[in-house]
């Protein structure tokens, strides 16, 4: 978020500096004049004062706006919009607006935009809108756009740039520069160019600040260097960008499977796409799958339900395993005071262990096949958390019932259940990772439902042994 | 991670498009090798194998190897070993080796890095360490360091590279590009020029691109852009990280207090910025600090154990308000059996509302004042789903137990739980934060707690009441 004090370099024409207050919020007096001027309906105003906002700056004050606002701003603002803002708002919000706008409209929004942008406001739509938005393109827009949109979703050539600059291997630096200087049809700005045989076959690339260093007469494949690490356009966007982060490369060429340029990844859809990855990560660990904060009501009712269904069953299956026991409850009602902190340090261990695995997993540092290592680590981690607070919590159900034989069935229950809960956060993520299953979206349920079952078992069993009854 | 399959214009020089299996991990025949070569001092064979290797693809080998190999494998290499792969390691494992080291070769090592590299692993180095190393460095290199290391722990100042090519204002395109053919002494690469005035005062930035397609005459103060998210030094690492995110930047200016050009944050590092704040986030909810995969048993168990015993705490106090119906048990069994469903499934819910509020307010798309939508929203989606619950719970609880107050009892307590999930699942991060606290660190065990205990004391409760007993 953009820091007003940072623009002190910015001319001073008040509401420019005053999108955002001070925590990085679109802050309250400018949205609430923006406000005012779409309910009186003061398009002037709005073209002065939002014309020349940053997209990203658009896209949260439209995030800031309620519905009807939205579609209003839009409006007034005619083609002083810039539609580059849609794809920086959550994808509900920009149905929302794209819906209530007629095909033609879209259309020419698309046309302003960068090919990647346009497909990220495309793929939304139903099929016969995107084609009727298609036809109204000129030529070779379309042809572009319709190309990017036949790769599969979430991949390397749905989100790749198609503008670019490629030339010859036989041009001299000096013919690159005058080229750059005189064509106008250049994408908005690059990194780097590429060089390509005449059936746009790749050959190499070459960064501007290597063009800059060399003299005008260096020919560019002298200069160039081979892309080792060009993209299928049929790859999977996130693997996509995992390359050209550990690389640390500006921008990667697309190829398709002649292996000939179609496109360029950079490395702002790459920050993107790592952002949105680590977003769901953290969504499918919570239980909430790919939600946003401006889902309605009943989409978020729904995808929650699922994973709710999910635990029922599993927490039916605890209070199956404490129904084995309820004649040794009946007779000692401490156990169904003490037996929810068994099963609750159980699960929180295992969340523990199971968090590491997880981002240990996504950042490749351990499979199943040299998972010894960790395995020995977490099982000790356990042990040793385990022995400390068995020591505790005995201590504590001892004095609290005044009864020694309970704290150390607790004690011995709390060590067994943290041990099962550091093998339950390590191996069910690496399972489900072999079989191909995320295991950030599945590990959190088995997990606690082995650490319930277990810590229920344990306790209860060793109980109605220990005192003989049940 | 790179995919063998994407290095098909690479030389094919066997190991070296080994480096990875399939999957995206260090492949066995490869690690074999190596650990080979490392076992026979056969430097050699390292040095021309690994000597060539990315610097991630040679810290990705390193966390492969054992501590012994990988003090050896660097002690084998001699100056062939890239230090720049010491940034992509886990710290335990970067310590490790720089612990190995005398500090002699740590200056040898920090004089070839990017003053970034650099500092990443200076600061991590005892005082005295890093005095004597520093002592041994050229003056206007130990000065430089020494700047950045005076700035905050992950400030912008220490992230930043000091390395970068400013210009006058008054110079032209031609000249500027001669300047950058002639001078030996440029950063390795660069996205952007900086302008400055003689106090080094930042005027302005031009990207490359720009330059390229000027013309030769043209003055750089013409062409030149102002910099309205120059980045104050002392600015947080992830602030800033989140200005170049926003703005689509390439790379950005950082100034001193003065507005003096003292580095460059480039976009590789804002990557990394992100890439490792997300991760804490995660690692947070989870409950497991800044952890890494390779910290030692006992680092590991005593970060977890600050968490697990404020769990125990909570625990504790759920099973106080079990043990105000112990007498309620006793008399009915079945509630025992009961109560646990009833506080996890708020747990869960609560969990998930939490989830969407936590990433809702890292992306700054609510604050405390705006909230009232969303409070609607998830209060709205815990009465449906407490609802439809309440509709499956009760009737298994009626059959399964053959009493249908049973099942009325159960079906109200879950409507009252999910309410209070939702209510807690929104509110405590939103307070949290507004005190400063960071929501993914506190917020999940206040929540579970509010669970946790609504949810024992309305099944109860109600059962207490309802059946008239305890």
């Amino acid at each position: 978020m953009a820091d007003p004090q940072l623009n002190s370099d910015a001319p001073a024409d008040g509401v420019r500096n005053e999108v955002y207050d001070e925590d990085g919020f679109v802050a309250q007096p400018f949205r609430q004049n923006v406000e005012a001027a779409i309910e009186a309906e003061d398009a002037d105003f709005l073209q002065q004062e939002i014309g020349h906002l940053h997209e990203s700056e658009l896209g949260d004050l439209l995030e800031a706006l309620d519905h009807g606002e939205r579609q209003s701003l839009v409006r007034l603002m005619g083609d002083q919009f810039d539609y580059t803002a849609l794809t920086e708002v959550d994808e509900a919000i920009r149905m929302s607006i794209v819906d209530a706008m007629p095909n033609a409209q879209i259309a020419e929004a698309v046309r302003e935009l960068d090919s990647d942008d346009a497909v990220y406001i495309l793929e939304d739509l139903d099929e016969a809108d995107r084609k009727d938005i298609l036809e109204r393109l000129p030529f070779r827009e379309r042809i572009r756009l319709r190309r990017s949109l036949e790769y599969p979703e979430e991949s390397a050539g749905r989100r790749m740039q198609t503008e670019f600059v490629a030339v010859p291997p036989y041009w001299t630096v000096g013919q690159t520069i005058d080229y750059m200087r005189e064509d106008e049809d250049l994408p908005e700005s690059f990194a780097q160019i590429f060089v390509i045989d005449p059936a746009f076959k790749l050959l190499g690339a070459v960064d501007l600040d290597r063009i800059l260093r060399a003299k005008r007469p260096e020919k560019i494949e002298d200069i160039m260097h081979e892309t080792r690490h060009a993209i299928p356009a049929e790859m999977d966007q996130e693997e996509a960008a995992q390359v050209i982060e550990q690389y640390d490369l500006l921008s990667a060429a697309v190829v398709d499977e002649s292996e000939r340029l179609v496109g360029v990844l950079t490395i702002d859809d790459v920050l993107d796409i790592l952002q949105q990855e680590a977003d769901e990560d953290i969504k499918r660990l919570g239980g909430v799958g790919d939600e946003e904060i401006s889902d309605t009501v009943f989409t978020a009712a729904r995808s929650r339900f699922s994973w709710l269904l999910i635990n029922l069953v599993t927490a039916i299956l605890a209070s199956l395993v404490i129904g084995l026991f309820d004649a040794t409850i009946e007779q000692m009602v401490a156990l169904a005071v003490l037996m929810p902190i068994v099963a609750s340090m159980g699960g929180n261990a295992g969340t523990q262990t199971m968090t590491v695995t997880v981002r240990a997993l996504a950042s490749r540092d351990i499979d199943l096949y040299n998972a010894g290592r960790v395995i020995r680590r977490e099982t000790l981690v356990g042990l040793l958390n385990g022995v400390l607070f068995a020591v505790i919590i005995g201590l504590v159900a001892a004095f609290w019932f005044d009864n020694r034989g309970l704290g150390e069935v607790i004690a011995i229950a709390m060590i067994v259940n943290m041990l099962a809960a550091a093998l339950a956060g390590i191996l069910i993520p690496l399972v489900l990772d072999r079989f191909g299953v995320d295991p950030a979206i599945a590990s959190g349920t088995f997990v606690t439902t082995v650490t319930d079952v277990v810590g229920f078992f344990s306790f209860l069993g060793l109980a109605a042994i220990w005192f003989n009854i049940g």
